[in-house]
C-alpha cells in the first residue's frame, strides 16, 4: 500500500484531487486504513466476529472506554443507532432526542420502522438537549397511554457542528438516570468532539455515565464500519442476538475490526479529527472576512453553517459541492473532512468572495 | 496492491497461509478486489450511491443480467434478502420457501423481526422447492386468517450445497407467477451456481423471469458486499426508501460498488466460482475413497456434505476447522472457498484417512 | 330491553345515577344499544364479518357515505387509526399529524410500534392543521433519508374540542391530494364535530375528497366499536388483511354491526351528539359567569378546556371525577357524554362556584 | 332480559332458531352474558380498566387461578395471544409451537407482522406438543445466528379437538422451565377442556407452572372478549404497557369485565362449556353409526374431526353450515357450541345419514 496507486490506471473513474464541502461523508479512506484491510487479507478467520482482529479491537477499545467496554462492530450509523436504541428499550419504550437528531431527521424512519421506536422530540436552539429540555418530554412512566420515555440521546457532536462539553453531558446523565432513564450517544463524529474538547473520549462517555454509544469510523477516515460500544454492562447481554437481527452481522468483520484498530490503535483517530477541525476554523475565519456571511452557530468541530444570498450559493454550488441546509433561509452548511487540504479550504473562500462580489 | 503484504508485519495477527473448510466466508477478499479499493480512494465522491463507481456499476450488472437490471449495493446478505422481500410484499404478504432456506435458518428471525415477514416454510429433500412443494403452501390468497402468499424465495445454489437447473428455476418461476406471486432468487452463491451449471448467470434469473435477487458478492471474493438486482423494473420503483429504513445504505458506496466492478467487470467472479466448485469436487473424489464416510447430497458447486462417526469429526476438527451440519446424525459439512488450495484438499484427506483408520 | 335494570340488583357494582365531566368515555352505552344486541343474539351467524348485521351496516353507511364507502369494523380507536394509516402507507411511508393528536400522544407508540410509521408532527394553536401547518413537514418525497409524507391525517373534532368547518377540511384535502398524499380522518367523535357543524357527515368527509375515516362509536353511546369507513375504493382492496393482521378482526361482529346499526340507521347518533354538545354549551356559559375562571379554546363540541387555580381543582376533583390536561399551567378538560344531564352541569357549576369562592 | 326478545321485531335480521357445525363463533351471546352488561350500564365508571367491574373480575380469577393470577381483558384471541407471547419473549426471541397453532395458520401472520415473533414450528400427530417435539426446536439458544427459543406455546384444548391431560402440560411446563424457557397457553376453549377433564382450570395451568394464558371467553359464551391470564408475576409488570401498545385496550372495559363475571362468578362457564362438550359426544357417537364416515381424532372436546366423500359433504353442506378442514382429504370439522341441541344433533346425523346413503 506504500506504492502510491497510480492516477492513469484504466479503473480509476475519478479524480483522486478534487475534494468539496459537502461532507465528511464524500471522502475516501484514510491510506492507513487500506494498509490495514491488506495486512488483515489472506488465509482464513473465523467469521461473524470471532476472528483475531475483532478480538483485538476489544482490547483497544479498553484502553479509550474503560475495561468493561463492550463492542460490537456493525456497517453504518443507522445500525449502530438502532441497533443500540433497541438494546436500551423494552418494546414498549420511547427515545427522548433533539428534534435536529440524525435519527429523527436522517434515516429515513428506520427507528420507527425497525425497531418499532417512538421519538419524543425537543426543539433546542443549537442541537444540544439539556435537563430543562429533556424534562419538557420526560414524564408519565406509569402511563400506559404514552410511549414511555426510557432512553435519552444525545449526538456528540451534534447536526449543527457544536460540541456539549464534558459537564453539559454530566448534566444530562445525572438528570436522565436520577429519572430511571439510560442515555445513548450517537458518536458519528465522536473523535471530531474529543478533539474540539482537547480531552480523551472516555472524558464525556464511561466517565460521566454513559450507557451506550454509536462509535463513528467512517466520517473519521474508514471505508465503512461504525461500532456500538457498550459501557453498562449489564446492557451487552443479548447486543449478539440484536445485531444479527437487525442485519448488522458482517461476515468477515476482520476487515472492520481491522479498519477500527488502524483508526484507534495509535492515534490516526485524533491526526484525522484535529485536521477536519482546522479546517473549519480556518474556514470560518475566512468566512468572517466576508462581508454579507453570516455564521450560524459557534464553529466548535468540522462544520460551519451560513447564512448567504441563495443566488451566491448557487453560483458557488457550480464550483464546490455542498448543501443548502435551509434553501428558503438561505441557509448552507459546509463540512470539512480528514482529507480536506489548506489549499482546499483557500480556493473555496476565494471563489466565495468572487460569488459574493457579484451578488 | 502488487506488492506482496509483509508476513512479517507486526500489524498481521493471523497466519496468511491457514485454511480450513468451515466456511466460504471465512476466506478474505481476492487480491484484485483489495486493489480496486485503493483505485477507488482519494478525493471526493458523492455519498449514498450517487458516485461514478455504482453508476458504472449499474452497467456492468446490465452486462449479466439484461439492461433493464437495477442494482442497489448493500451490506450483507441477510440485508440483501430482508430489503428484497419487502420490495415484493404487502404488508399482509408471506414468503414461500424452503425449510432449510437461509432465510429461516440462518438468519436470527430478521425476516420476522425487521419485516413483519411470515416464512411459510416446505421440507424438501435436497434444499430445492418445486412447484409441487411449493403448492403445499400456495394457497388461500382470499383468507384473510392465513398470512397472504406473495413470494417463493429459492436459494441458488441451495444450503446443501446442490443446484437447480434452469429448467428447475424456469418451472418454479411459471408457477409462481402463474398463481400471481413474485420470485425472489437469494444468490449468495449464484456464481458457484453459474459456474457448476456453466450458463451465464442470466439463464437461470432474468432469462426465465425471476423477478429480484440478492446478489453474494462476500462469499465469491469481496470483502463485504451484497447487492440486490431488481429484474422487474416494477417492484425497482421505491427500493431506496427500503434500503435506506433497512440500514443498509452504505454513505461511502464507491467502495463497495469499486468491489464488484472488480469481480463482475472481466470474470474474476467466474474464475472464483470454478476454483471453489472444482475444489469440492477434488475433495468430493478423495472422501468417495475414503471408506466409512458417506457424501449426502449431490455435490454440485462448493459444498461437500458427508457423515462420519462423530469422533473421527471431533478428531479431525483439532486439526482443520469445520463444523457438524447435524451432530446427532454425525453429518458434516466442508466448503470450499475461492482460495482453497489444491495442497488444503490432499492435506485434510491425508488427516480424514488417518482419522478413519483410527476408528 | 324496555324493563328498567334492577338498581338494587346485587351484581350491580356501580351507582348508575354518578356520572362526571372526565370522559366521554366514561359514561355506558345508550339503552337502543343494549336492546340491538339482544335482537342480534341467538342463533348462528357466520363469523367474521359475514353475518347479516355487518352486511347491513355497509348499506347504512352508504346512506351516510356515499355508495362506495366500505365499512370495516373493529374493535377500538387505536386499531381503527393505526390499521387505516396501514392501508395508506407504503412500509416507508410517514403520516403528518398536529403534535396533539390522538394517535400522537394518547396510543402508547402504537402507531410506530404496530406499523413502523413515523409521525412527522406540527405545533398548532388549537389543535387543526392548516396547510401551511402541513407545509412544515409536506417535502422530501424523493430523499430517502426522510420518511416519506404519505397522508395527512386530522381529527374531527379535535382533541382540543374544536371543529374543523367543511372548507377547512376541503382546503386541506385538496392540499394534500395536490402533493400526492392521501388524507385520514380520526373521526373518534365524528357525530359532535357533524352536530356542532350542522352538516351531515358526509360533508366534511366523502364530499371534500376524505380517503379513509376511523368512525368512533363507543364515544357516541356503543359500549365498543369503531369502523373504519374507506371512501376511496382504490384503499379498501386489502383492507381485510389489515385488520386481520392488525388484530382487529372480531370473530362475532355481528354485535359490533348491530349497535351501529341502532346508532346509524336512524338518528341515534345525531341525537347523542347535539346533547353532548348541548351540554358543553351549557356548561361554558355557565363558566364564563365565574371570575377567575378562563375558557381556553372556543367550545365547538362536546368540550370545556379552562384554566382555574390548581387548588381550586384539587379540590373540585373530590367533588367530581375530571382531569387536568395540564396541571402546571393549571388547565383541565370537562367533557360532556350523550348521557350527561342539565342537572349534572348545573351542580357542577355550584360546585365550581363555591370551590372558587374559597380560592 | 328476562323479557325474551321479539322474534317479530322488525330489526331481528336472522332467525334465531337456526344453528350449525360450522364453528363456535358461530353462537351469539348466553343470555346470562347480555343480562350482565345491562347491569354493568348507566352511570360513569372510569374509562380503561379503572372501573369497579375489572376490579372484582381479579379477585374472581383468583378464584380460579390463585391469588397472584393478574388478569388483563382484551378484545379477541389473537390480541391475547400476541400480546402475551410479546410479554414473554425479547425482541430476538422465538416461539415454540405446533404447525397445526393458531399462532401459527390462523391469525394471518399477526404475532410475526404486529410482533416480530418468529415461529418455530413443529409437526404433530394429533396437535399436542410433547417434549421430545419441543426439543426438535429447542436448541441454540448461544447462536445469535438462529432466533431465540424463550417459549413454548401450547393449544389446551387444541386446534384438533384433543385435550392435554394434567399430567401432560406439567411435563412440557417442566420441560421448558428445565431449558430455561416460559410456557403460553392458548385458552380459547379453556372451559371445554376443563370440562372435558373433570378438573378446575387451575390443574392445567396455575398449579403446574403455565406462566401466562390467554383465556377465551368469546366461544364460550360472550358477545366478544377474551383475557390475558398473568400466573407468573414477574410478567405482569408492563403488560399494561404492552396491551395498549399492541391496540388491544377497551376504554368501556366495564362490559368486557362484566360479562366475564356472568361468565365465572358461578358455573355458567362450566355449564356451557360441558353442554357443547356433551353434544360433540353425541354427535360422534352417532357419527360411529354412519359406514363410511371415519372419525380422525379422539373427540375429547366440543369438536369432531371426521373423513367422508366429498361430494357427501358438499350436498351436506347446502343443509348445515360447516367447514372442510382439507378438502383434499376428504376431513371435516364439526363444532359444537353452548347453544347446539340435541335436536341439532340428532337433525344433523339423520341428514348424514340420508346424504350417505345417496354416495
Amino acid at each position: 500500500m506504500t506504492t502510491p496507486p497510480d492516477r492513469t490506471d484504466a479503473r480509476r473513474r475519478h479524480d483522486p484531487d478534487v475534494r468539496g464541502f459537502a461532507s465528511d461523508n464524500y471522502a475516501g479512506a484514510h491510506p492507513e486504513v487500506l494498509a490495514a484491510l491488506a495486512l488483515a487479507n489472506g488465509g482464513h478467520q473465523t467469521a461473524y466476529g470471532e476472528d483475531v482482529y475483532t478480538d483485538h479491537l476489544q482490547r483497544i477499545m479498553h484502553s479509550h472506554f474503560g475495561p468493561t467496554a463492550e463492542t460490537f462492530p456493525v456497517f453504518n450509523g443507522t445500525g449502530a443507532n438502532v441497533t443500540a436504541l433497541q438494546a436500551l428499550t423494552d418494546r414498549w419504550g420511547a427515545v427522548i432526542c433533539a428534534e435536529s437528531a440524525h435519527i429523527n431527521v436522517d434515516e429515513g424512519g428506520a427507528p420507527e420502522r425497525m425497531a418499532g421506536l417512538k421519538l419524543l422530540t425537543v426543539p433546542t436552539p443549537d442541537g444540544k438537549l439539556t435537563p430543562e429540555l429533556i424534562d419538557r418530554q420526560a414524564y408519565g412512566w406509569d402511563d400506559e397511554h404514552r410511549a414511555m420515555p426510557q432512553v435519552v440521546s444525545l449526538t456528540q457532536n451534534t447536526e449543527l457542528g457544536t460540541v456539549y462539553t464534558v459537564d453539559e453531558v454530566r448534566a444530562i446523565v445525572d438528570h436522565a438516570h436520577g429519572l430511571g432513564m439510560k442515555v445513548h450517544l450517537d458518536g458519528a463524529r465522536i473523535a471530531n468532539a474529543a478533539a474540539a474538547l482537547d480531552v480523551p473520549m472516555r472524558a464525556f462517555t464511561n466517565a460521566v455515565g454513559v450507557d451506550v454509544l454509536s462509535y463513528g469510523g467512517t466520517k473519521n477516515g474508514l471505508l465503512f464500519g461504525e461500532a456500538i460500544v457498550v459501557l453498562d454492562p449489564a446492557v451487552a447481554r443479548h447486543m449478539k442476538h440484536l445485531r444479527k437481527t437487525s442485519m448488522q452481522l458482517a461476515s468477515k468483520m476482520r476487515f472492520v475490526s481491522a479498519q477500527f484498530e488502524a483508526l484507534l490503535a495509535k492515534d490516526l483517530w485524533l491526526r484525522n479529527a484535529r485536521h477536519a477541525n482546522a479546517m473549519a476554523q480556518r474556514l470560518a475565519e475566512g468566512v468572517r472576512q466576508v462581508d454579507g456571511v453570516e455564521i450560524l452557530y459557534p464553529v466548535q468541530a468540522n462544520a460551519v453553517f451560513a447564512r448567504l444570498p441563495q443566488e451566491v450559493t448557487r453560483r458557488l454550488q457550480q464550483r464546490f459541492r455542498f448543501y443548502f441546509w435551509d434553501e428558503a433561509a438561505g441557509d448552507v452548511r459546509w463540512m470539512c473532512a480528514f482529507d480536506t487540504t489548506e489549499d482546499d479550504v483557500d480556493a473555496f473562500l476565494l471563489a466565495l468572495k468572487e460569488e459574493m462580489a457579484r451578488a
